[in-house]
């Protein structure tokens, strides 16, 4: 089967390098970065840190160039899925596209360009050392499921999962992906926005109640958000945020979202914090703290644009 | 009358510059800069902008050097409020003190060191440029009236009322000065978090409808707490805030909470928003968006110290 792996950053490189080792899989790789692309062709694309691994996919910035695709696996950041999709979805005329990006939303976007479409969450991360090196940071499952209104088939689900876990990211195919998406992203919702307008790492944020009692607000709108679609959670989000401060998990982590903002590059707070407001606003459920701190980084966003 | 401005900041000298211009008010100004304190004793103390002034009172940073007063005019940053007002305490025994500070729940603090309480507002601002000069940047009025449970004589009131606004500082004696303070205090408490939690001036938050939900909101909750104690504002915030964004007027102003945040200077937070969220909880009254605001900034504060 082919997989094209469309933005091959960080999260997109893990997926890319662990599927090019397997003998029945021709992967493709879709980035617009051309160094990135480059040092993939020539030397392949490394991983280190969680596991060392060298895949080599045939990496490209032309989606002219891509040939038809059983699947598409798509990990770019959530604000650059349209075009990204768009250009790429030729290849996906017969085949089915899977998002396992952060957020909520990125399926429907998805679902604009291509006719059949998995919902998916993943929990392993990284980041890009240098063009063709990505760092794995940690290992984690990933859960694919139909996207209700345009479902891959069930049989295609189950041989994505099965090609990713059988290249070392353990994949579980769900009649249901909506509780694991949103367990992740009421998560990342509560947390990410937090660090980003403190500059705190997740352990302080979680030591101090005022900020605590925060998070824990941002968890409960999501959570009536989740419910008013009759998700049942597969977790509490409140116990990955305390597993998370331990001084021996991610205490000292810097939300992806925090990150972004010291680099000042755009944030996915459209797909986060954005997202739960959106859906809570379809489905009428208010959503004012998830409302308010969406407002508060966009408008920080606004300011790198004026200096 | 002897008058002493505890706090000799930019509108603590405001005060005390135009104070000294009458013949019949002994003014002192204490402050805890001995360079301003120098200055001002070897040059008087002087206004520029607005208008031109140099008045000479007295000043120190030695309390114990201060002669009994008739009135104090508090005018630290809220959080020094306790510390000043201790120091100074045997100056006003057989005195009357107001505070004219930002916020709500100074003259509380006051209220501990001294026995009689003027609760006051104003809307005058400016900033020091040097030690012994100040740029006086906006003029305005000033509103004086008891402190309910310690409250100064309205004689008292009227005394000083008049000392102000024959000195150039317009000031209305009031019997109940909380509509003004409450309006005062609900119009910073819904800007200044905004514009320091994104860094965008007044005018660009105004700009950004879903900024400017958020502003309302804020207003929103102030509103209810003021309403909770029976206080009919004087004005509408928004009308003030919606003038405050005209390009004529305050389009380009960083709210001084946002300049506190760029200079890493400890901000009124906890007698903004905080002491919106206070009253509210003695009230009944839930402030959920002034309480993630104020957490947001104090848990910005706490990122100063670690860096």
């Amino acid at each position: 089967m082919r997989i094209c792996v469309v933005g091959c950053g960080a999260v997109g490189s893990l997926f890319a390098a662990n599927l090019a080792q397997l003998d029945d899989v021709d992967v493709w790789a879709y980035d617009v970065s051309q160094a990135h692309v480059a040092a993939i062709n020539a030397s392949g694309l490394r991983l280190v840190g969680a596991d060392d691994v060298v895949g080599r996919p045939t990496a490209t910035s032309d989606a002219s160039e891509l040939p038809p695709c059983d699947f598409g696996i798509v990990s770019t950041k959530s604000m650059h899925t349209d075009e990204a999709v768009a250009a790429t979805a030729h290849a996906f005329t017969h085949g089915a596209v899977a998002s396992v990006q952060n957020g909520v939303g990125n399926e429907e976007v998805v679902a604009r360009h291509v006719a059949r479409v998995v919902r998916g969450t993943t929990f392993p991360a990284g980041k890009i050392l240098e063009p063709g090196v990505v760092q794995w940071d940690v290992k984690g499952d990933t859960t694919l499921g139909p996207f209700e209104p345009q479902p891959a088939t069930a049989e295609e689900i189950v041989r994505l999962a099965d090609a990713c876990t059988r290249a070392g990211m353990p994949t579980h195919a769900v009649s249901d992906a909506r509780p694991a998406q949103w367990h992740k992203v009421i998560f990342n919702a509560a947390t990410n926005p937090v660090g980003a307008l403190t500059c705190l790492t997740h352990g302080r944020v979680c030591e101090r109640p005022d900020l605590r009692a925060l998070v824990s607000a941002l968890v409960d709108e999501g959570k009536a958000v989740a419910a008013a679609q009759a998700i049942a959670l597969d977790a509490d989000p409140e116990e990955l945020i305390d597993h998370a401060a331990r001084p021996d998990v991610a205490y000292d982590h810097k939300a992806s979202m925090l990150q972004d903002v010291e680099a000042r590059r755009p944030t996915e707070i459209d797909f986060l914090n954005g997202g739960i407001g959106r859906f809570g606003h379809e489905l009428g459920v208010s959503t004012p703290l998830n409302d308010a701190v969406t407002a508060l980084v966009k408008g920080l966003e606004e300011s790198w644009e004026l200096h």
